[in-house]
């Protein structure tokens, strides 16, 4: 009996994943607390700057799965873990193990801070190292390393990397270097989370998609990468929870 | 040496593939004229209802590789063919073997109504059946063999359907009751082909893509599918060769 509890900030969906590999996945999301990171731009600061501490909950891994059942009834099979960074959890097995049980798929991301065993048995797996506009360091010696296991183990992962501006983007060349053998995905960077009105929001984010796409199709380095925008904020703005 | 001749109707790029399984990827087009299908709101019409006719070149293999490397120059290593119907070409595997000789991956997305033997050197291959409101109509016994000599051969393959309205809908739940092993997306469709408005093609875009998203997620059939739009529509409107 799993009785290890994990800190849930929030269970919701089914929706739409957004962005990266699996973009436009029907999905339930599970968003864990705490990052060892603090992105200047990061979107979900309330799971690590104390804005969101109350809405906590330390739950096992049994008490998720019924909650996940809860809200999704029988409209989903498939899972991601968000954060926060949810590699700091040790016993996150408990939760997937459970999952792929019940048929469900499960994909994480995470920044490729840190390893964790049990990324081997995560569906899709994004590793985003942070680009200078975020204000973190990527430390590559961590990153070589996960990025030699995920592989020695076949698993289905890929590399992806939030654009804001050109210096974002030469350190997403790097990375592409780096690792040209895994599949990368470019995103198109949201620095305007505060904004409210979402035609004003849109029009920028799409001016923001044309700028990355059009800087990466005169690329000599980018040869067959991906290039994606948010499709939820494009949808939905700024908007929590959906 | 290859001899045989293909009609190209465009050949263009680098841009980024709009839709489907690979999204975002950063690919040069060749769309090939000619069509088995006449579906109501198809948006290459020119490939086959004869108000392209002039612009039709028999090209060898060879002689589209060089014309690729021409436009795209060492910007890329990713090609999509497109049509039309590439599926009617029967050499085809004349052009994909020059292509992968030099490094290139090759996508595909045809609607299912013929098989070819160069389907299995395709890496990512979409079968798109055509829903009622094309005016198609699929026929399910080849579209079942496709499905099975590509399973067979563990093709890297996916079904696509596009959405209009909600007999569509139902006709999408069919296809995918009837291959639920088969990796499906859902697309909303663009029925406005004629608007060069591109902030109105926009928003009417935006309304189709969240009715599609709220149908699904709403669904117990589709539990694991995926949802997109076409991006190139929301970047360039109706736009041809971007
Ligand atoms: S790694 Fe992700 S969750 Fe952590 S601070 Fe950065 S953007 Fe936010
Ligand atoms: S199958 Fe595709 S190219 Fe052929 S008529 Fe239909 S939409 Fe157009």
């Amino acid at each position: 009996m799993a009785t290890n509890r994990f800190p849930v900030m929030e269970i919701f969906g089914p929706t739409v994943q957004g962005e990266g590999m699996v973009i436009g996945q029907k999905t339930m999301f599970i968003r864990t607390a705490g990052c060892d990171y603090s992105c200047s731009w990061c979107d979900s600061a309330f799971t690590w700057d104390g804005s969101g501490k109350q809405d906590i909950r330390m739950l096992t891994a049994t008490e998720i799965v019924s909650e996940l059942f809860e809200i999704g009834g029988d409209r989903f099979s498939h899972v991601t873990l968000s954060g926060g960074n949810p590699a700091l959890l040790t016993h996150l097995n408990e939760l997937i193990g459970l999952l792929h049980d019940r048929g469900i798929g499960v994909a994480l991301e995470t920044q490729g801070s840190l390893w964790k065993e049990w990324f081997l048995h995560i569906d899709e797996l994004t590793l985003s190292p942070k680009p200078p506009s975020s204000g973190m360091k990527t430390d590559w010696l961590v990153l070589d390393d996960l990025v030699a296991r995920l592989s020695e183990h076949n698993r289905n992962f890929c590399l992806k990397v939030v654009v804001f501006d050109e210096t974002d983007l030469q350190f997403a060349e790097e990375v592409h270097r780096r690792y040209p053998q895994v599949q990368m995905f470019l995103q198109s960077g949201n620095d305007d989370i505060a904004e409210s009105d979402n035609a004003v929001l849109l029009h920028r984010l799409l001016r923001r998609y044309e700028w990355l796409v059009e800087s990466v199709m005169a690329s000599t380095v980018f040869r067959s990468v991906r290039v994606l925008p948010q499709l939820h904020a494009w949808l939905w703005g700024n908007k929590r929870g959906v």
